[in-house]
Parts: C-alpha cells; sequence; structure tokens
C-alpha cells in the first residue's frame, strides 16, 4: 500500500552509511550501524506507524543482519523511543537555523520556517508529514511513556517557537499584550492541524492558510507577500 | 498496551444487538450482525489505527464466528470505507443536532458541540479522539481512496459549519466581510490539532484555547465566559 520515494526522508542521512543489502556492516561501526537502523526507523514510522512497523522491515531496510536488532536495543518500545529522540534532534536543528537566525527580523524566521516546510512536505507527496504528529495521533491515546516522551518534544519545541514570538513582541513586531507561550502552543497545535488537513487535501495550501490566519489573528504589523487570501484548502 | 473502558465510544451502540461471546448471531439479523462488525471496528480503529487492527480482533469483539467476516465484506479495505462511512453519519448528526438547533443564536450551537466534545473526549480519558483525525494521520498519505474518502468527510463537515457561520455573519455577530468557508477550513484543521494536543496532554485545555483562539481571531462580538483566559496546555 505505501509507495516509496528515492528520496531520503531526512537530509541527514546522506552523511550515514550507504544500506547494503545482506552484507553485514562493518562491526567495528558499532554507532553508525545503531543510527542506521533508528535511521530507516524514522523513515518507516513516519510513513506507516509504530505499531505496524516490524523489526524485521527495519533490519531489512537498513541492509542488517537479523537478529543483530536485540544487540542495539532491548525492545521494540526501547526502538521507538530511540526514534523519537533522533526526531527531536533533527527537527531541533531545524528550527535553530531558522529561528536562531539572527540576520533576519524573528516573525521573518518562522516565516522561512514555514515555507520550507511547506517544500519538503510537498517533496515527499505530502506523504510524510511529521513524526511527532503522526506518532502522537497513534500512540497518545495508548501509551503513557510515548505520550510523555511526545508532550515533551512539543514542549521544547513550543520553548523555542515562544523565544523567536517574545523578541517578536519586545521589538514591537506584535502586541505587548501577548502570551509569547500561550502563542507558541496555539501555533504548533495549529500547525499540527495544517499539516493533517495538507495530507489528506495533498496540498500545501491548507498550511500558507494557517500561517496567515495565525499571523494576521496576533496582529502581525506587516504581513509578508506569501500570506495574501489564498483559497483555505 | 491499549486499555479498554467499559463505556460504548458511541452512543448508537446502546440500541445495538448486544455481544454475546461464542454464540453465532442470529442469521436472520443480517444486517444487525453488519452493524455490529462496523461498530466494533470503528471502536477497535479509533483507539488503535487500521492497518493494526486485525479481522480476527474485529470478529472475536464483536462475538461473531470466525470466517463470516467475508460474508459481509469482499476485503479489509472495504470494512474500513464502511467504519469511515458509519463514522460520517453518526458524526453528521451529531453535528446536526447543535449547528440546526434554531433555538440558540448560530455562534451558541458551536460553543455547546466543543462544550460536548470536550466532556466526551474527558470520558474516554482522552484516548480515543476523533476517528477521521486518527485515520486521516495514518493513512492519508498512504493510501489515496482512503485519503479521497476522508477529505470528503471534512468538507461535509465543514459545509455543516461553514452555514452556521454564514448564519452568525448574516446576524451581524461576526464581522461581514467573512468568507464563511474558509472560516470553517480554518476551524476543523485547528479543530484537529487542538484535540490531537488535548491527547498528548490528556487535557481539554488545548481545546479550550483552540475555542478562544478562534472566535477572538474571527472578530466575535460577544465571547461567552468558557474562553475567558486559560492556561494554553
Amino acid at each position: 500500500m505505501v509507495k516509496h520515494t528515492e528520496r531520503p526522508a531526512f537530509p541527514e542521512a546522506a552523511s550515514m552509511p550507504v544500506r547494503r543489502r545482506g552484507r553485514p556492516p562493518n562491526p567495528g561501526r558499532r554507532e553508525d550501524t545503531r543510527a542506521l537502523l533508528v535511521r530507516c526507523g524514522t523513515e518507516l514510522c513516519t510513513e506507516r506507524g509504530f505499531q505496524i512497523t516490524g523489526i524485521d522491515e527495519v533490519l531489512k531496510r537498513a541492509g542488517v543482519p537479523k537478529g543483530s536488532f536485540y544487540h542495539f536495543f532491548r525492545s521494540k518500545h526501547e526502538f521507538g523511543e530511540a526514534v523519537i529522540e533522533n526526531y527531536r534532534q533533527y527537527y531541533e536543528k531545524r528550527l535553530d537555523r531558522f529561528l536562531k537566525d539572527t540576520s533576519m527580523p524573528p516573525l521573518e524566521r518562522l516565516d522561512a520556517f514555514i515555507n520550507e516546510a511547506q517544500l519538503r512536505f510537498a517533496l515527499s507527496n505530502f506523504r510524510r508529514g511529521c513524526l511527532v504528529g503522526n506518532l502522537g495521533q497513534e500512540l497518545g491515546g495508548m501509551n503513557d511513556n510515548f505520550r510523555a516522551q511526545l508532550a515533551a518534544v512539543l514542549n521544547d519545541w513550543e520553548a523555542r517557537v515562544a523565544a523567536c514570538l517574545q523578541e517578536a513582541i519586545e521589538r514591537g513586531d506584535l502586541p505587548a499584550s501577548h502570551d509569547a507561550a500561550m502563542l507558541a502552543s496555539l501555533f504548533w497545535n495549529g500547525w499540527q492541524g495544517a499539516v493533517w488537513r495538507a495530507k489528506l487535501e495533498q496540498s500545501a495550501a491548507p498550511i500558507r492558510s494557517f500561517g496567515a490566519f495565525f499571523f494576521r489573528s496576533i496582529g502581525r504589523k506587516e504581513m509578508p507577500a506569501e500570506y495574501a487570501e489564498q483559497p483555505a484548502a
């Protein structure tokens, strides 16, 4: 049912060891093999979900011999935790690349993040979306350990966006009455809903509409051209 | 991993045939048995997802003998379509109960829907959420048939909310400059994100915050007390 594309899901993947079908990886490169398993797990869980992704499938995609999984992880649950942690690190680097780029005013950094995310999502044919969004939906109601881990990731992301919005408030680009932490929470929840709809519509329009609605709603003083009135979906 | 509660997921379930372990249902009640399978499938898919839900599990929960599944459905895919269609009908009745209740002004109908949804979600210990939200996240990127079916459900829900918002615009409860269809789309996407976060936080607060943000953002003239400033998550 799943269509795999040839593109790597995550640019970091490019620096990781190339998959070699049927040939076991160099046993001296334990960390590389673990990272490869986590990367393949991240791709599979983002595309299909955690529960349905089998350990055998991860090993097959990684080209790592069967039976070596428990050399690296005590359980599938521990593997899931490693996948989420890996995505957290990857995504926080990506967020920081935009949100800490002081060559731009703070709200333009957020615009740049939103624009790049639309582009990436379109490049995956709107198939993948956000691992944290997907697993939060799948596991949030089922497993309290995963739920708490995913909620903590959201809190980290939220703190980053809140810092950026706080800068905007202090510069006078947003009304001084705003609570940056509350806006950041509304941002991420609205973001996840927009990404969810973009997947259903196979279109980035819901993400653009959300950005426009969010920034207009919070009284942004200068609205960039990319948020001009667009159809909502 | 899944905790089952004793509460029925859907009140309509109360009028359906009682599950009888190990005893085949009366063969004359073909439609009842089909409805029972769909109801059990709806519960399992809402709690755990579609892919991971096995046909055997559905039959076991329904107390229907193995082997009878293909008497009712040609494939698991056809069963999935029936589950989504059943949820659409159930949810549209629920929406209409609120949104077509002309004893209240239109925006209060939407408040009543939002309040009741928070209550229901809390009663499920924030485990279930919305079948369309869950399956959209799980299957939206994987299967174009399910994707199109789920997108069509969203469009139906959107039309209902748009009609209610249009009434509010015509009464002067919202600014006349609004496009009700676009607002309805923003409502549902934001809603799905808020429900997603409520599941992660095990709290209805993200839903209340979303309601408050949405109504303030669209210039609602009278804000009810339940949207008074609350922590965002």
